[in-house]
């Protein structure tokens, strides 16, 4: 992870370039190895880390020592925080990704052509991916780990409060790589907490990044979606919305609720927006609202919901446009499924939502015109989760319309080929 | 086609987001229709296409009027001309283009998981998509027909040579939309040469823009590149290569590269470059010029070449680097396999990529590892297309890394959801 330190006549410009001339080498060389190969390396970059745990808690050390004196919240530092649990747990993600299927290679459809050519739609990587994210520091390994499974190299950016930790878990990667004679350079991990490193990102190191993947809070991707000149596989905001129809089991509506809102309020997945019909309200809403509030939710209503609940406070605009990540959620009573529809298209970011009914109609209707990666029936919102869909792991949810939608997987972060096989033919 | 025309208070960058408003609200309906009206409304465009034929061929002669006064060449000028049979030839094409099979809808894949949950992958429309080309008038039809049969809103942003028959083209589509009962701003057409309304288009109409298509010469494509702010499924350049292998059949290498280059060589699949394994360069080489010239083909070679053959101009760096999309062939003899695929690396542009060799070993090694939208062994380059790959019709050929690559169709205009059928499942 020397390549900026151990150069210091260079500029950082010139060794953002030099990084990314690195993976575009390492990542047309994991374009020639096999799956197995990339197993075997794998497995040794979980090796590695579980062997690195001493180096990796030191940084992680000095990274907490910094943030506690940063003040930063306790949040936040149990985020930032290892400990030799932690890091096991992170080998075993990297475990867990090896033993998924190898998606390069992979044949998606192959047909004739009167012709006579035979043609096959192939995967194939991205090639040279970048990740810029935030505290975390799993996130350098899990990154890693999903880019090298889907044969791509990478480039990894980390938050300045984590760059130690991340710098000890991304030297453990590199070392695995080696052992297992692959490319060290197919993980880079920029060294400098340098915000202009971002900005060569961004830029595409001169055609050397073929994609860029924000994993954080709203500032980044609004500073990555502005600036990227590169694409973006974008895992933005989760406004998620669950629509109470009138056909719905109140039974269901009530635990749905409480668990698409409270099991996790942290997470992109969390329920932000509850659409409630009005036939229901009267009954449902008390019952909705007794076990939320127990469990330390507030309650914003527009007026409707407030009639019903007058101890609510009151939901303005902003509380509709707002992904509150927190115990927190807006109530508003709708007069059938086209209004609820309506205020999904209207606030929605595009992540994930849910209609809860018994009515089948009325749930595939939802299901085929609410435009989202993630269209549930019946199923908590807490489910929009990479693991939770089989996917076994995922470097986000893209909320983009471009290339991939819902979780990004070790297969979502390929492309494809025409490979054409003829006998000579000449075209007509 | 009146919404700029007919708001004369309104500035260009106010009615361009009203049409980004427009084909948004568009896209939406779309989104609720079926397959069959989809079909029903293409059918309508091309009756509306022949029914307007003497108003398209009024607007075309203006357009070839001032098109002679600027003095545009005679390639142009035949690009730029329509007559009623090449009228009734893009009315048949948008035909084809309903024949095809809808992918709005489609279930990629479905499967369960242990929560019980049942997950399908399901294609959607992209949303809203930005054409900006040049010459052509066809393009106008076939764009906006592919975009229908993808359930996305088009807006179109004609060269400014070809405006006048675009207009006449779209007006007349939009009538068959508005027969069909299907909602004419699905397809829209800047109706103003003004070079500003592609920066607004670039800059993506504050969110209503999902995708931009740019159809057009290099200059045309390296803007789009430079500042989209949206997502370009870019239509680059096709610097194609064939590498004649050691074990190539002498007589297929012959015709496969006269085919190649000579067909059509102002298309993106012409073959620009010709590596030559040495082995057989000195019997081979000589029997490939000759009708290569017969047809008007100029060759330039590498040193190597030119020992071969001295009546060849000598090809510089530049020559590697220029799709002529010409009668002109570079000319380079290599080693082997390697050198070749190096070549294909440092100046390919991931367009179109072609082996010619008997040996199945060394043609897959080629396939596998070359990187490019399209490899092909023993056929001819010009076969890089989306009717030749029985996909119907397509709208250009990807050279980027994300979405498609290769001819994007119907099918390649759109992107998936997640479709989650639960029974009231929370998540643990």
């Amino acid at each position: 992870m020397s390549q900026i330190t151990e150069s210091n006549d260079l500029t950082l410009e010139d060794s953002m370039l030099e990084m990314g001339q690195r993976a575009r080498a390492a990542s047309t060389r994991l374009g020639t190895i096999t799956a197995e190969q990339r197993t075997t390396g794998l497995n040794a970059m979980a090796d590695a880390l579980e062997a690195a745990e001493s180096l990796i808690l030191d940084a992680n050390g000095r990274d907490m020592a910094a943030a506690r004196d940063k003040g930063l919240s306790d949040a936040m530092l149990d985020r930032l925080a290892l400990d030799p649990e932690r890091i096991s747990s992170i080998a075993r993600a990297v475990r867990d990704i090896a033993r998924l299927p190898d998606p390069v290679g992979a044949e998606i459809a192959r047909w004739s052509v009167p012709s006579g050519l035979d043609i096959a739609r192939v995967r194939t990587p991205l090639g040279v991916i970048g990740i810029i994210y935030e505290a975390r520091p799993n996130v350098t390994a899990d990154a890693a780990a999903l880019c090298l499974r889907s044969g791509n190299a990478a480039i990894l950016r980390a938050g300045s409060e984590s760059l130690q930790s991340a710098l000890a878990i991304a030297t453990a990667l590199r070392s695995g790589l080696k052992g297992a004679g692959l490319p060290m350079d197919a993980i880079q991990l920029v060294d400098t907490p340098d915000r202009a490193a971002v900005g060569h990102m961004l830029a595409g190191l001169q055609g050397q990044l073929d994609v860029i993947v924000p994993r954080g809070g709203k500032g980044l991707v609004a500073r990555v979606q502005a600036d990227a000149r590169v694409p973006v596989i974008g895992h933005l905001e989760g406004l998620c919305h669950a629509y109470i129809d009138s056909d719905a089991a109140p039974e269901k509506a009530v635990s749905l609720v409480l668990n698409a809102k409270m099991r996790r309020t942290g997470i992109c997945g969390a329920l932000e927006t509850l659409l409630v019909n009005r036939s229901l309200a009267q009954t449902l809403l008390p019952a909705i609202a007794a076990p939320l509030r127990d469990a330390g939710c507030e309650l914003r209503g527009d007026e409707a919901a407030r009639v019903i609940l007058p101890e609510m406070t009151s939901a303005s605009e902003e509380d509709w446009r707002t992904e509150y990540l927190a115990p927190v959620l807006s109530v508003r009573i709708v007069e059938n499924l086209d209004e609820a529809m309506q205020h999904i298209a209207m606030y929605g970011t595009g992540h994930t939502e849910l209609i809860i009914t018994e009515n089948s109609t009325t749930a595939e209707r939802f299901l085929a015109q609410v435009d989202a990666g993630i269209v549930l029936h019946n199923a908590s919102t807490q489910f929009a989760d990479g693991g939770e869909f089989g996917m076994g792991a995922e470097i986000g949810i893209a909320t983009g319309r471009i290339h991939a939608r819902g979780p990004v997987g070790a297969e979502q972060l390929t492309i494809f080929k025409y490979v054409v096989r003829g006998t000579g033919q000449t075209r007509p």
